[in-house]
């Protein structure tokens, strides 16, 4: 009997109708012969009402006590879609994390998955019940309630579907698959039928909000074939899960072998929330990276692209790099404490930057990629300021003005648009 | 080390500020010396709105996933609390019910408690940490949360102060103490400074709505003494506990030995959510009584006062009997389904009465106070319609018009008025 995981996010139990939404899909996967876990989210605003209650009793509060008030939304609403299936005449049962048990490491507020115990839930599982699943939830070496952090239950699913040996794990949310690119920026850009784990997780972290980085390199590392699709159409329009080629609704997250026809380019991916720092004049010898480096990582500020171009005369060098918006003030302020020792000139920071990135498993075996991106933006008068690549993705640092232009210029570029 | 267990309900942590309020009055014991535990009902309306909830996904819901929806409430303000002292530094830590364990039977939404393990919450105790407690909640033998009944945070905090053999259990309340009768009702009514566990009983069952039953009867079995006090009070006004003679705030509920001058009659109660069914002409022979409430019980109608004239001739009597004012239209239909069995001529029910009770250990020796009663109110121009004692309580049933009067005129007659 195929086994399926099923997540739904906050905006998709974010009331009773939408609960009951929910289990009409649910539903529909147990009529057609699945076996079914569904890992929920708290309903939407619910965690963020308990996280401002935290806040308000204590702003230095415990991480264990934060967990213990946060984790409580999901429970609610996994007794709520139980409830409602069982109005449906469909057997299921609530589990919360330290029922599985799910158990983490002990860092509370970001705690990381370390085992899941399924035998009790897969005996639930085989008597036709379907298991209802809290999820951001776990439970610490000190038997107290962890969370995963932020967009935490994604990463349920996909741990609850590797340990379970389910044959998909689909994530329902506001959105009914992975798109070439933003579609509010690219009315041209189209849904995707299949994306691979690699483009999907540079996707991810380059700014498409859709799944959790963490969750996507889960689902790669145990093979987890993750399919996104809307929870919001009604749940008789979509066919059943089966294990034949893929003809599902939403975009299929899978391994790079299934997908046959490859295209160069996937998709094109921007981020607006970074900032810029440029140090000019760095004494241009060995340990100055370190020398910078250190001290920001020292303050947990994350760094992202880094350009260091060749001086001149071998003395000097002027070093570009980027940090989360957030971070810029913090960044400046770390660098002035650490000027003299760093020996530089001047520093400046800039949050009129955008980073937009080409992401496809295709680049591999395709040359030139770069240079037509490069050329095409020339031709519309687009300043690069930055480049940083890997193997399947090449990501570069523009004003943030021409954003827009830059993401269409390479949609249709690449071919992507409108199929 | 003197240990205290103390319970706050829904409106002493209805929201942040009262949470505060709350852990102020903590910090005052523990600053006086004081090992603390510490009860927790969820906050005012929380409750509510977890029950509205699991209603509207299912009217014949899962009893187990209905507590695992309503227990989230009570672990929420735990985990507030503890937030809360430690902010004021004072160590603590939040329980779930699951964590204790507090162990219960598996009649999920109305479960007992059998067990708790509290050692390794007197572990923490005795490191000095506050243990927050979420009250109304435990583990039932298949492992999920259960839950107590309404007013069952009472009951956690009376059985936790058993099980850990604490000095006494302080419930924080929006009363400041137990009265010899309803302060609406009565304006010369007074603050009790003690009264007996089978006094509070009667008080509790009989509508003085401060205790929960089920919470005195275990506090009379395990000899917990109990502080009905207020949560408004300001933290610094109040005494801290000491185990000496009584002079602090609010009521002691305890033995009837502690109780050095003891009144004839300490408090007169009324209950208002009553009806009376009587049956005209029923048969007078063995059985009927099993015949007219054999139904009912299997109805589950709870029967309270059960008044049965001789007749005259031997052969007929008439029977009267009363219920909660909710279940009289299910009491009527089931008594007109056995007419024929039970053979009575009418059924008559009416919801315009009151029980009115008066309650004292001191009747126990003093003879004449039901004589004295009947006598005042007879000279009032009050009817009773019945009669029933017990060895410390007399409760009559009169007209509901006439309740406010005969309250008030107890209540002097037994010199009660403003001491």
């Amino acid at each position: 009997m195929p086994l399926l995981v099923m997540k739904f996010g906050g905006t998709s139990v974010a009331d009773l109708g939408k609960i009951r939404a929910a289990a009409g899909h649910v539903k529909r996967e147990v009529d057609a012969g699945n076996q079914c876990a569904v890992v929920v989210s708290a309903m939407a605003g619910h965690t963020n009402q308990l996280v401002d209650w935290t806040q308000e009793a204590g702003a230095l509060h415990d991480a264990r006590e934060y967990d213990a008030v946060v984790s409580s939304g999901e429970q609610v609403t996994a007794g709520l879609l139980a409830i409602t299936l069982q109005g449906m005449d469909v057997p299921a049962r609530s589990w919360q994390g330290w029922q599985i048990p799910i158990r983490t490491n002990e860092a509370h507020g970001i705690a990381r998955i370390a085992k899941i115990q399924s035998e009790d839930m897969k005996a639930g599982l085989s008597r036709e019940e379907v298991a209802v699943v809290a999820g951001f939830q776990g439970i610490g070496p000190d038997d107290r309630i962890t969370t995963l952090g932020r967009g935490g239950s994604d990463t349920t699913a996909v741990a609850l579907a590797a340990a379970l040996g389910a044959d998909r794990c689909d994530i329902y949310t506001d959105v009914d698959g992975i798109y070439t690119a933003d579609p509010r920026l690219v009315p041209r850009a189209h849904r995707l039928d299949k994306i691979s784990y690699e483009e999907m997780l540079e996707m991810a972290s380059l700014g498409a909000k859709v799944l959790q980085t963490r969750s996507v390199e889960l689902a790669m590392r145990h093979s987890v074939r993750l399919q996104v699709r809307s929870a919001f159409e009604p749940p008789d329009a979509c066919s059943a899960a089966h294990n034949g080629p893929w003809d599902g609704p939403g975009t299929l997250v899978c391994d790079e072998e299934e997908i046959v026809e490859q295209s160069v380019v996937s998709g094109i991916a921007y981020a607006k929330d970074e900032a810029k720092v440029t140090l000019l004049k760095v004494a241009d010898k060995p340990g100055v990276a370190a020398g910078v480096f250190g001290p920001l990582a020292e303050a947990n500020i994350n760094v992202d692209m880094i350009v260091q171009n060749v001086s001149d005369d071998g003395r000097y060098t002027d070093l570009t790099f980027t940090v989360q918006d957030s971070d810029l003030d913090r960044a400046m302020a770390v660098l002035e404490k650490a000027k003299k020792k760093i020996n530089y000139m001047e520093a400046r920071g800039s949050t009129d930057i955008a980073k937009v990135s080409v992401i496809g498993v295709g680049m591999r075996s395709h040359a030139g990629v770069a240079a037509q991106m490069f050329g095409a933006l020339a031709e519309k008068g687009i300043n690069i300021e930055a480049i940083s690549t890997s193997e399947i993705k090449i990501s570069i640092l523009i004003d943030a003005a021409y954003t827009e232009l830059a993401v269409r210029t390479l949609h249709s570029l690449y071919g992507l648009d409108g199929k």
